[in-house]
């Protein structure tokens, strides 16, 4: 009797996820909500948002994959104690980080946001051109994304350091840990940009007294959770020239309203959530190596911690 | 007797060459001008725009340099034409090229001209992030820097090809050449990258007739030399939606006169000629090793073969 993997998330997506299923892994049942089968048989579910009677409605589930690199928008108190809950890290998701981040930190380094300023008043006005060894940039964060992250900035020549709130190792690159060395890392980044996973800690962890700890005239990438970041204290910041420019890709709320202050700042840059997504055929071959894994008895790659919240 | 190096640029960068030269090549009577010393002693000139009566005040100058990465700004048929006239090849010049192609193709990759202009409306637009494997990238130019930038976008996982008037190798890269293979290169370019040198082969290449063979909605990014771009027939295209956007970092003049219509073109984005400049000490270093190499009669890195023009 096959077991059953249901998919709950967007569906344009979920069929080229089927596809891929249907090749490489044929012995599962793989169905798209809420054409679901008979629950009892369904032991794999792939969400971006779980059901909210997961536990009734799925008596027979053995794993929980989230469609996406975060499971902020799990309740992970609320759900079955025992059920293993697997974050997202899949090539594709990686891929779009690097880019988008790669993309902010040159726009910083090369001054596009004074070129874009200077086009509008039809002003040829070159800067001083810096070479990347001259900017310091810092990454919060040090999982696959930040560590990605961190390698392609170190190709580039940039000054990079990483932080994580316990010590981890990335090749080549220098690397503080824990809030003992958070504002010496916090000193030393002209550009920082935040990976973290939202969870309670993190939750407002960009706020003033974060901010007043970088380089006066430092730049903020987020792209991180948009509950990580206070506006109020980016606009105020920004305004007393205590930070120049930040480009954000994730906001408190998702969508943005029109009226809200971040839009019309000249010195705010935002992108819709755009930054990294789950590539559809990528995403499907890595839950299909990690059910893999959980047939054989091996560790699955992404699994939750639900202490530490991801 | 010491030779004289006399340096005609910037006066704040030669200040810094001077400092290299009195390091590393202490032999060397290096001058700033106007300070020239004895001109009879003035074997190496290093220049933007060389004097107009350079025979006649160096009568014993054994190498010209450009203090650029082209020669398009000196006379070539002018000059005495026994006198070896050598190109800036140096680290500084490729790393600034590549860090701006990276950052102008993930912005037109990652459609951020979009997503500005959707945050001047106050928009959260998502658009459908598409992989770098889906994305053809074309780079007119094979030389260093058409090479080193190509490296780079490949390694992004960009689908490349390179276009050159003579065959070129590039590792790991689909090379074509000459006018017979022109129109596929074009034909399969959906962003274009101009790195040619300036000629009068390439002076208005980029023109109605060559933007029309790209596949329709391609984008062009121009760090080539400004009179290679016919602005008229760009316009027209961008307003035909056979090119959706264009990143200029030259123009035909320079400074671009305020009123000029490319600067308020939506789909135009220009800076002011600062793609990449040459830096100062690995410029310095650069020239010194071309100097030694000429002493003990090697060939040396940049020579420009006038008849071809770079």
């Amino acid at each position: 009797m096959a077991s059953t993997f249901v998919y709950k998330a967007d569906l344009v997506r979920g069929r080229q996820w089927a596809e891929v299923f249907r090749r490489e892994a044929p012995q599962i049942d793989f169905r798209l909500w809420p054409d679901i089968g008979d629950p009892a048989r369904v032991h794999y579910l792939a969400a971006w948002e779980p059901p909210n009677d997961l536990a009734d409605r799925f008596p027979q589930l053995k794993l929980l994959f989230s469609s996406g690199a975060g499971v902020d928008q799990f309740d992970l108190f609320a759900l079955p104690r025992e059920l293993p809950v697997v974050r997202m890290i899949e090539p594709g998701i990686t891929r779009g980080m690097v880019e988008y981040v790669t993309h902010a930190v040159l726009d910083l380094h090369r001054d596009m946001p004074a070129y874009r300023r200077a086009q509008q008043r039809g002003a040829w006005c070159p800067l001083p051109v810096r070479t990347a060894a001259e900017r310091r940039v810092g990454v919060l964060g040090l999982g696959s994304l930040g560590q990605a992250v961190l390698t392609q900035l170190a190709a580039f020549g940039f000054d990079c350091a990483g932080w994580s709130r316990s010590r981890r190792v990335v090749d080549g690159v220098r690397v503080l840990a824990g809030t003992d060395e958070l504002g010496e890392f916090l000193a030393r980044s002209d550009i920082l940009v935040c990976l973290l996973p939202l969870t309670d800690e993190t939750r407002g962890f960009l706020n003033a007294a974060l901010l007043q700890r970088l380089p006066r005239g430092a730049a903020l990438v987020h792209v991180g959770r948009g509950p990580q970041l206070i506006a109020a204290d980016l606009l105020s910041a920004l305004d007393a020239g205590q930070l120049t420019e930040a480009v954000l890709d994730v906001t408190d709320p998702e969508p943005l309203p029109p009226a809200h202050a971040l839009w019309s700042h000249p010195h705010v840059r935002i992108t819709p959530h755009i930054a990294s997504m789950t590539q559809p055929v990528s995403a499907a071959r890595a839950v299909i190596d990690n059910l893999r894994r959980f047939e054989r008895g091996e560790p699955l790659v992404g699994l939750v911690d639900r202490q530490r919240g991801y």
